[in-house]
């Protein structure tokens, strides 16, 4: 049974690390700065891939996590915000011609939640919601021990769904998105706006606030943080009971920079879910967790995707 | 290779099917009323399953699908809203010590979801999502080929998603669920509402308004129905964009009585879908369709369950 070797496309670095099936210690690791904006990225991904492949062992499949959207049934990146030169990119194929092994390919937030199901917080759980709050809000489910992935590739794309129609404009041009109201760019910009509107806040002498700003705020006893932070928490409770309803997981993970908001984010939150939940059995058992890869969430579960999809040798 | 036995528990009568796998043809099949409310439903069952027990042939399943919430996994029906004798009730084990093969269990909205899969608008599809409109609205996702069931046996509840937070109350208690919007029952409560309040309609004459009547006057010019369809159809397509976000299907199959109401409700339905979807990719080559299995889907998905889960023989 040969290596895997896995790649995480970042916004600002490229890594690559090469495993052992089932391990999350790498036999080697490199990593090149991504440029996304220079020409070039996939030149110095395929040479970061080629600068660790092994000469003495085999490889069977070469694991990707890049942010989407993505198909990675076909392996085509359609679009990515940071990577301008790659539009309809057929990413698996090209790394395939190079390096003769299969290549599978998932995006960022689904193959976080394959990797904290496999190597983190979702172990021995069959069902698991995976949340991450950042710059966005991403999503990913495993259901019934398998990852979904949906027909274009574009399952559990949960930042995306209404909660409020008439509510804030996402950055997707649509109102009312989870991600426009509880993201961290959504926290930090409602605290900003109502700073702006006059409102007294520990925040006034900021020149940028951040969603750390505010739950620092908040853990301060600043009134306009706190409300920030339940805001957003109710609303994220109202569509965490959404997403319970429709997946019914064992596990909800959450990752991202703001889901170290703390309490003054997570209480309303639970307080929303239990209103908002239409069936108390929903919560029987449920697990609540805290993403534990950090930024290895995507390395493994690139391996993961991996090892779940290739063949053994 | 032997037979598979399906029952279908409804509110009114309990139908049982004897099938060879992959038929739609029962070899055999009988009913007999539920009386819900009358004790010895179970009885009834267990006598009616015997009494289409081959003689000289093997069951290999037994399938059942039962009105919810109740838990596949455990084969225990939780609750359900009519048969009130039932609760936390072991029914496929008490099936499975009467006839010594495996007994499978899943919710009818589910069932109809693999029955149309299997047998009807679903059939090759991988990714298929089914929203039956009717006195509530169930769902049910087959997700990759597999049905989603979800830890607790309660995925695809779609009916009890949150799309407006100040909406309209909702039989379960909750605001603002799509069932309490789009349902059958919410399309004719609201017209009813909307006479009660002095708005003038052809339908002011009815001593009660069904979701058919409403239909039936919106295809007659009646602006109260045409409004009162538009509006259901707005918020469906609000919590459609969501399923869609959230499963990602390329067939989206609607069943019940509901589903009958025509270009009223489906026009606004789809302009509100196209309006709300964030990524145009999940209507590409996506296919929408009439449940066609009628009121054989319970039958057959049940069929589908016992064939999907239990071992060749």
């Amino acid at each position: 049974m040969g290596l895997i070797l896995s790649v995480d496309i970042g916004g600002t670095q490229i890594r690559a690390a090469l495993f052992e099936r089932g391990s999350t210690t790498p036999l080697r690791a490199e990593r090149t700065p991504t440029k996304a904006h220079a020409p070039g990225v996939y030149d110095r991904l395929e040479a970061l891939v080629a600068s660790i492949w092994p000469q003495d062992q085999t490889v069977d499949a070469i694991g990707l996590a890049s942010p989407g959207p993505l198909d990675p049934h076909t392996g085509i990146v359609i679009a990515t915000p940071n990577i301008k030169e790659w539009k309809n990119f057929p990413l698996t194929e090209k790394l395939f011609a190079r390096f003769h092994v299969p290549v599978f390919l998932d995006n960022d937030a689904n193959l976080a939640c394959l990797g904290e199901w496999k190597f983190g917080a979702g172990q021995g759980h069959e069902d698991v919601l995976f949340l991450t709050l950042s710059t966005g809000i991403g999503g990913g489910v495993v259901s019934g021990g398998r990852l979904m992935q949906g027909y274009h590739g574009l399952a559990a794309e949960l930042g995306h769904t209404t909660v409020w129609p008439d509510g804030p404009l996402c950055g997707c041009g649509k109102h009312g998105h989870i991600e426009a109201i509880s993201s961290g760019t959504a926290i930090a910009r409602y605290a900003r706006e109502q700073i702006e509107a006059g409102r007294p806040s520990l925040m006034d002498s900021l020149s940028t606030i951040t969603s750390r700003d505010v739950s620092d705020a908040a853990a301060q006893g600043d009134l306009l943080a706190i409300e920030t932070l339940a805001r957003a928490g109710k609303y994220l409770g109202i569509a965490l009971a959404n997403f319970l309803a429709a997946f019914d997981p064992s596990v909800v993970i959450f990752g991202g920079g703001a889901s170290n908001s703390g309490p003054a984010l997570f209480d309303p939150l639970y307080a929303s879910l239990r209103e908002n939940i239409f069936d108390p059995t929903y919560l029987k058992n449920l697990t609540f967790a805290k993403a534990t890869l950090g930024d290895d969430a995507g390395l493994l579960g690139a391996q993961a995707l991996a090892v779940l999809s290739a063949p053994d040798h």
